[in-house]
């Protein structure tokens, strides 16, 4: 059995691209009295692109903090604060940011037409109604969040994302500008995030040639972005992070993620970052991309940060493999059907012990 | 001002996917009285892939002839005959074959629903009304007409695509068993479509970094399936193709796919073997696809037929010139604004008198 793999079905791609936002919305604004919710991330407040957000009269704007990766409790302060405002649901939500603000916007137009909390959703296929329409404006790249079919929250037991066809985006609008002004380290790590998808499917059991053709040609963007001296380099970032997402989309990502996801559970650790740290040490898994992802490290002075678990007790440490060892089908494309017998707790506590 | 990009919502890739055709089209058979419309290329007449299509009671198969490339008329008996079989519209229509009988399956589903002939629309964007949900599944790869968002026609006064958004398959199914069996020759011609629409889109002026990492990866694999000698060949050009598509429908084809239109319309030359012919005179366009191309010609122990025009009348050599010069957006995209200096009248006979 094969999935019949969705795609985001509209993109638009192009240097000031963000300028046709207002037209792109339009045919979905009724007549009268249409409503669209920006979703932005709250860096943004008061800077040039707020100002540029195509709002009309009854539009509502929300300012997100992403400093902590988004809970499904503030995805449901954010619906509810949504009904609050007004009672009909809004025509369409346009979340615009990184990864984060994207994976809320996303989350957020689930639940305005799914009942219940965002924790109720968090598997595979679980939810049931269409999304309000939704549109995803990357300002920074690598998540592969613009395309995927999931938006990661971490809830009271788990970080686990809302996997559905309903979860990707309706649209998505590719503008390099907008990559402009981004911290070195952020867009590192974030970079770090798509090379990272691209080696784990290459890498996987699950791989076809459908993920091999998006993953090798996304790391070969990744290539010249992080070591070699291009120019246009955001706009090949902008596609390296969607031809990675479209890798991992139809194969699965591996051991690192399996990896950061305990991380961020227990410590709080920034996906890219995260994923950064435990890449680091997969060397054994990974002894190709590891290499070459420390050359692109060294290039761009980058240091990653050390001892983080040094001071964590026994039970965090178990929360943390259990976590990580829960993401089957990441351990299962990393090394196969007895993966369990090759990424023993033990191992897994080695690991995590070294970062 | 960019194009906001249309792309085939739900695909579905690997070896023996099209087993699942049944279950994907049975969200779109209403409880009762479904009808389906099947249109097989009628090479597949009493084969192997007849007797596996998921029929259904009331369902309709129709055996359409691609020894022509299809004609407006064609379309025009095949939507009455459809009609006159039951009045209501189909649930879907399914086409299964190469592109002809893709484009013929996009066409029939878009003049069930928009009144008039399919001649009325052959131009860009002049479908007004959602086409009926219709599915491609190709069994040659090249045309890229899986992915693209045009069904080319010859109609009474020109050879010329219906450009739309409704266009687009809702569905494709790609599975690479289906390309077992496919003879040599028309195996590489079509596969050199892809190969040149890779040359043309990265040669272009229309060209931009996402129709680059389409175009350079469907390039590479198609050096891989030409030149190299590789396992999984079929997977790899169903890949390359769905990515040369991908290129193209966010730039442009160029001089190659100009000048064969022109060839098709006057002399019925097809879309693959006519693409080559004129492809391997254009040297001076595009030095480096041409030489690489005459090696897998070499490679694979391919003659092209010369002499085409040789016992062209004058009127005829006129029109083909015409029909050719008439594609505007495919010479800009070669030479840019000024083309019509350089891809003058007398320029184009030369072409065409040299094949």
């Amino acid at each position: 059995m094969y999935r019949n793999f969705k795609l985001v079905p509209n993109i638009i791609f192009g240097r000031g691209c963000f300028n046709q936002l207002g037209d792109i919305l339009k045919p979905r604004r009724p007549a009268s009295g249409s409503r669209m919710v920006f979703i932005l991330d709250d860096v943004f407040k008061g800077r040039t692109l707020e100002g540029r957000l195509p709002m009309e009269k009854g539009d509502l704007l929300l300012h997100v903090n992403v400093d902590d990766e988004p809970k499904t409790k503030y995805i449901d302060q954010l619906v509810a604060r949504i009904r609050a405002e007004d009672s009909r649901l809004p025509d369409g939500i346009i979340g615009l940011g990184g990864g984060s603000t994207m994976d809320i916007a996303k989350a957020v137009s689930l639940l305005l037409t799914n009942p219940g909390s965002a924790a109720d959703y968090q598997g595979w296929d679980l939810i049931r109604i269409p999304a309000v329409y939704h549109v995803g404006v990357p300002t920074i790249s690598g998540t592969g969040a613009e395309i995927s079919r999931t938006t990661v929250l971490t809830g009271p037991e788990k970080k686990l994302g809302i996997n559905s066809d309903f979860t990707l985006f309706d649209q998505v609008v590719l503008d390099p500008e907008l990559l402009a002004g981004v911290p070195k380290n952020q867009w590192f790590y974030t970079g770090m995030d798509t090379y990272i998808h691209d080696v784990e499917s290459l890498h996987g059991t699950y791989l076809n040639e459908f993920s091999r053709a998006y993953g090798e040609k996304s790391r070969d963007l990744c290539r010249q972005v992080f070591l070699d001296d291009i120019p246009d380099k955001d706009d090949k970032l902008m596609m390296a992070s969607y031809f990675g997402g479209m890798s991992i989309a139809y194969s699965q990502v591996g051991a690192c993620h399996a990896l950061s996801y305990g991380l961020a559970f227990v410590l709080g650790t920034h996906h890219g970052i995260g994923c950064c740290i435990t890449f680091n040490q997969l060397e054994d898994v990974y002894p190709e991309g590891v290499r070459e992802f420390r050359k692109m490290m060294d290039k761009h002075g980058i240091e990653l940060p050390s001892g983080l678990t040094a001071d964590l007790d026994d039970k965090a440490m178990d929360t943390m493999i259990t976590v990580s060892l829960g993401m089957a089908p990441l351990w299962e494309n990393c090394f196969g059907k007895d993966w369990k017998e090759i990424m023993t707790r033990e191992r897994a506590r080695k690991l995590y012990q070294k970062i």
